[in-house]
């Protein structure tokens, strides 16, 4: 691959031989240097391209964390925890090089207790396996990003999606924690009580904090019961702005809606063509009702008279099971139908939230913007929590149409900023979102934060890169600025 | 008054004359070395009796406490934030001497934004004048420790209470802080937006840290609409067994009660007795209901069902406000009936949470080893939660009584512990259960909080002796064991 594209942070530090060794030794056929598998490890779902990691540990328990981490902590290597590598803001790409630790292999749902609700797993365990897990006992995990990503990626990224309007966010779905500290330590934060002010909040911290304070290897979670009824209906609206008002009176008159995804009519084009649905090509509310028949039906009623005042069509009802879930299949395809659009595009996603007060503005000030650009891009949102999503379709290599791309996000999330938003309201901050923070939070925030990594992981050798900024002369001499060292081991670059 | 019991943590450092002349030329009148100011400011609802605050500065704005603040620092003297003085876990005691930063007079509600269902207030803003405001607008904030503390002091202790089963705790319900660091600067944490994945959780970080990572100056609140229908009901059991088992069968049937209060016959008898209610002196559940009048009827009817089955009492309901207030205002006084019923006792508290499958036994047991104790007491639980207080009512100046009690809690957080619990669900850890956080949480965990307590801040002046044991041979040097030093300034103590 010709890398035109570099990531400012892009600053490996050189794997040593010794470690190397030494992981081969502890690791066996668990350790990898294929250049296709090292590649899989350095790219996620962002527009990014940079040097893959050096290697790709392939942990099967929280011992082989412990371990690997322990060896990289005495050479100062860097490790990139890694899921399912959905993340979009190039969370696991190995910007300063390093050993790609990939969790997918910890997949066992460790206890599943009825009872209290809650649901203990290793961090490789993914989404749509544990709800199959789930069903059996008549409950699900509702947090729903879409793709198919890890729980403890979801963790990482403290990730949210459709279902975070009823059910809220990874940050109040986990209860506790297993957690592998920057010096290969076991900690373990929270418990399954449903509440406790037992000092810091740690698992709150580790939660969104993107593997850098530390690597989730457990993750003790909220379940809830399978509703006694569900709809799914979609209302079709002649404008994005009236689709967008019903969502803000639907969210202030406190109807519990489950999910109330807006799509733009370039997205629903999109997923007619990739998913063979044959949706109606104009702005819609794509919604699911939970609750007893009559809450259902009470919560439906509600909002099909909103939607009807803001000029909505009747609603469409998907009461199938089939049917929702080809509804819901096509809707979290939307991404992939649009970078499927264009041969060889990849994404720039934004993903600001604000006020549900201030959505309206914000979505028409953002596709004023989008459709002056005059690049490709579709727009989704999970409009009952303020969150939306313009994706634009790029061409990785065209240094002009991203810059244009990150000039129209700055002007977005300036504006988000300004009405009290947040530059990401799911996605988190990997690479992209970096120079954003201190704007959004200041800088005595940004300090702090800052503060803490340094506490709790002094060689930044937990995901570094990440989330902050390189300060002007941090790492000199310990690193060198470009590509993978001179050590005789350090792979050759694909770039 | 003669101390007969100080806390091992009593290590009080000097005030210098410099800084409380400092004090004195920035605050005027708004500083006090006033013995019954200062006595005020040194004990809270524990049992604790130590030395009180070298001076109090009343501040009424977050430039006074950047102000206390900075002195404070560059003297490395504590400084100790102080609400409403109703910690229970003695966490506004001035265990290593200092300055009480009393924030009460902080009291403005900032902006009510009903559009968004957010509010933001001053930190010593109190939760029954919040709710008085709020009721204007047709909202409420839920969460309701029972006391009237300052918003400020519920953020720090991340309080819950009855009301947690439904609307969550502090974690739950803040969105976003005003913070004064350590260094005397002013940071914000979190926006307005309803989530967010930017950076680390400070928001969180902050709520339940008990003043010791930063002063808390503002808080963005969620609010919620005041429910259609409100409806409260008392439901008389036979046994402790019987209600605690209803209120089980009624969480795990997800039955969305705003309120599931236990209390037991000493409860009930007491609070007849300092409240002049006749409520029959059998241990029963205090529960409230809302939502629309058909959900709240629902709801009711369902939990009816289940306490019929455990052979609860047909519900005697409160339908009018006026009823209902009496009834939650005797329950919140339990407490001060409780503390009162005895001339000079003092509350001794427990406060496990336990996931609810464990509740049962969790109660049973700790009956047993109250009623084996010969320790009047009485015991109220939010049982929804998982949450119960065992409150012992001891002669402070009892040490066997005060022992007594410490080891029948201790075996308490034991078993809680075992079983997935904590051993403390609201109350925070003060002074009282600092050896338990090893047990709860382990070793590195806690390792990890000092980490954090050190990197914001080094120098320990934040509430400082609080949630962590102080290490063997911490602060040698820097501080002198006893009570306050030589310098002149200081005031003399009053044990």
């Amino acid at each position: 691959m010709s890398a035109a594209y570099h990531h400012p942070e892009v600053a490996s530090r050189p794997i040593s031989d010794a470690l190397l060794a030494e992981l081969r030794a502890a690791f066996g056929p668990q350790l990898s240097t294929a250049p296709a598998v090292r590649e899989q490890h350095g790219q996620d779902e962002s527009s990014f391209i940079v040097p893959p990691p050096a290697a790709v540990v392939f942990a099967q328990s929280t011992a082989d964390v412990v371990t690997a981490v322990r060896r990289a902590a005495w050479h100062r290597a860097p490790v990139i925890p890694f899921g399912a590598g959905s993340s979009i803001e190039g969370q696991i790409l190995a910007v300063h090089g390093g050993i790609s630790l990939d969790l997918g292999r910890m997949d066992c749902i460790l206890s599943v207790n009825p009872e209290d609700m809650t649901v203990t797993v290793q961090a490789g365990v993914r989404r749509l396996q544990l709800n199959e897990a789930l069903k059996r006992d008549g409950f699900f995990f509702p947090v729903d990003p879409g793709a198919d990503a890890t729980i403890g990626g979801m963790t990482a990224t403290r990730a949210s999606g459709t279902t975070a309007v009823r059910y809220g966010t990874m940050r109040d779905n986990v209860l506790a924690l297993e957690v592998v500290t920057a010096t290969g330590e076991v900690i373990r934060t929270g418990t399954r009580a449903k509440k406790s002010s037992a000092g810091y909040d740690l698992t709150r911290l580790m939660i969104g904090s993107e593997g850098t304070l530390g690597v989730v290897t457990e993750i003790t979670l909220r379940i809830h019961p399978l509703p006694e009824a569900v709809s799914a209906a979609i209302c079709y609206f002649d404008t994005l702005d009236a689709a967008v008002r019903t969502s803000i009176a639907v969210t202030q008159l406190g109807v519990p809606i489950a999910r109330c995804e807006l799509l733009d009519a370039n997205t629903v084009r999109l997923v007619n063509r990739h998913s063979h649905t044959d949706l109606r090509e104009s702005p819609m509310l794509l919604m699911e009702f939970h609750g007893s028949p009559d809450g259902v039906r009470e919560q439906a009623e509600a909002v099909e008279q909103i939607a009807r005042e803001e000029g909505g069509n009747a609603f469409e009802w998907a009461t199938h099971p089939e049917d929702r879930t080809r509804l819901w299949t096509a809707r979290h395809h939307a991404y992939f139908a649009g970078i499927q659009s264009i041969p060889g595009c990849r994404a720039i996603t934004t993903d600001v939230c604000v006020p549900v007060s201030q959505l309206a503005r914000a979505v028409a000030d953002a596709v004023d913007d989008a459709n002056g650009s005059g690049i490709p891009y579709f727009l989704v949102g999970h409009v009952g929590d303020g969150n939306f999503h313009i994706d634009y379709l790029i061409d990785p290599r065209d240094d002009a149409q991203r810059a244009c791309c990150e000039r129209l996000n700055e002007a977005l999330v300036e504006r988000a900023i300004a009405v009290g938003g947040t530059c990401s309201g799911e996605h988190g901050i990997g690479l992209h979102k970096m120079r954003f923070l201190d704007a959004e939070t200041g800088a005595g925030a940004v300090d702090m934060m800052r503060a803490i990594k340094r506490a709790l992981d002094p060689d930044d050798i937990l995901n570094p890169g990440k989330i902050f900024s390189r300060p002007a002369a941090a790492h000199a001499g310990s690193i060198c600025i470009g590509n993978v060292g001179s050590d005789a081991h350090s792979p050759s670059e694909a770039s």
